[in-house]
């Protein structure tokens, strides 16, 4: 079976970008999608940057907003700039890390990007992320006692030395069954396309 | 009439990908491209960075490479990083301002771009360049002196600066003539439709 890792951050614009629209193209195209959260902030840490690149360059940071006004507009997505930005992820990634164990990191995920970016809320508070499982039917205060783990906590610290380990610099990033690496919403269909011929 | 500004880095591996199908992807979208030369360089050191983020930052450097493998081979270019990486483009992009005004930049950079990313040439060497303009039918020894004039020195020097008070980062980089931004040969498309709707 053709599968594609899909490697996501929350605080991500890009990232938000392709949670929404995978499902369907990954469907298209016969791959099945893996949902890897991990934290880009310690990999921008070990290459010397304290916070996104957005806010260190700020020419970048003007022109990312603009590119996601127009890319939200021709894709009809709503589009607000959380506050702060970015937004500490760690609970949101651990929780994550739970779904993906369970089956429900997609709608997870979809529903924390659209409180963060449709709505402009801080998906670093609690009560938040506790509504957006409850919204989902599923044992907010369950899932958020596991999240505090220590198993949980280190699939997670693991997840993110993996990345950094197999080239991951930014987000969103794909990677194929063969271990190819695309970054940015901009990539996601040609690493379906390639994943797709990998397991033809 | 529909015209879109086209901002070229001759060192720039995503501007090579942008100058080898901008002609006829804007004959197709009716629009007409201004080919503006700048340097990249200054706009780098303005924010601190002493020579490309492909060489500050390993990964992202490892991935570019990788990147336009992939993209080359889906378009039948030839690929080959040259060495130096980036290559000083200074007087590159001095005859390039020339050309500007006399109507054969656009054939000039592909050639230049061809030698640099088909053949690893160092574009940096005047015999090289030189031996692209006779190449073209230019008058080379004509074009090498004016390249060195005060004059050409300081209209290269202006556009750099205009790029960076335009907000431009990187390049390739698009500007239409209501002067909204696009960053990158993956928004060439994009840029091409805005601008044919603003002059329609």
């Amino acid at each position: 079976m053709a599968r594609l890792e899909f490697w996501l951050e929350y605080a991500s614009t890009y990232s938000y970008l392709s949670a929404m629209r995978i499902d369907d193209l990954a469907t298209q195209a016969g791959v099945e999608v893996v949902w890897r959260p991990f934290l880009l902030g310690p990999i921008f840490k070990a290459q010397g940057w304290s916070t996104s690149p957005f806010n260190l360059y700020l020419a970048k940071g003007r022109y990312m907003i603009r590119d996601l006004e127009r890319l939200t507009a021709e894709r009809d997505l709503p589009f607000t700039m959380p506050d702060p930005f970015p937004a500490n992820t760690l609970l949101a990634a651990r929780i994550a890390s739970v779904g993906a164990g369970e089956g429900w990191i997609g709608p997870f995920s979809k529903a924390v990007f659209t409180a963060e970016f449709a709505t402009g809320a801080d998906i670093a508070d609690r009560d938040t992320l506790e509504r957006i499982l409850t919204g989902l039917g599923l044992d907010g205060p369950r899932i958020m006692a596991l999240s505090g783990t220590a198993e949980i906590k280190e699939r997670l610290r693991d997840a993110t030395a993996h990345a950094h380990g197999a080239g991951i610099f930014g987000a969103p990033s794909f990677v194929t069954s063969d271990g190819d690496l695309y970054w940015g919403d901009d990539r996601l269909e040609q690493a379906l396309r390639a994943e797709a011929c990998n397991a033809a």
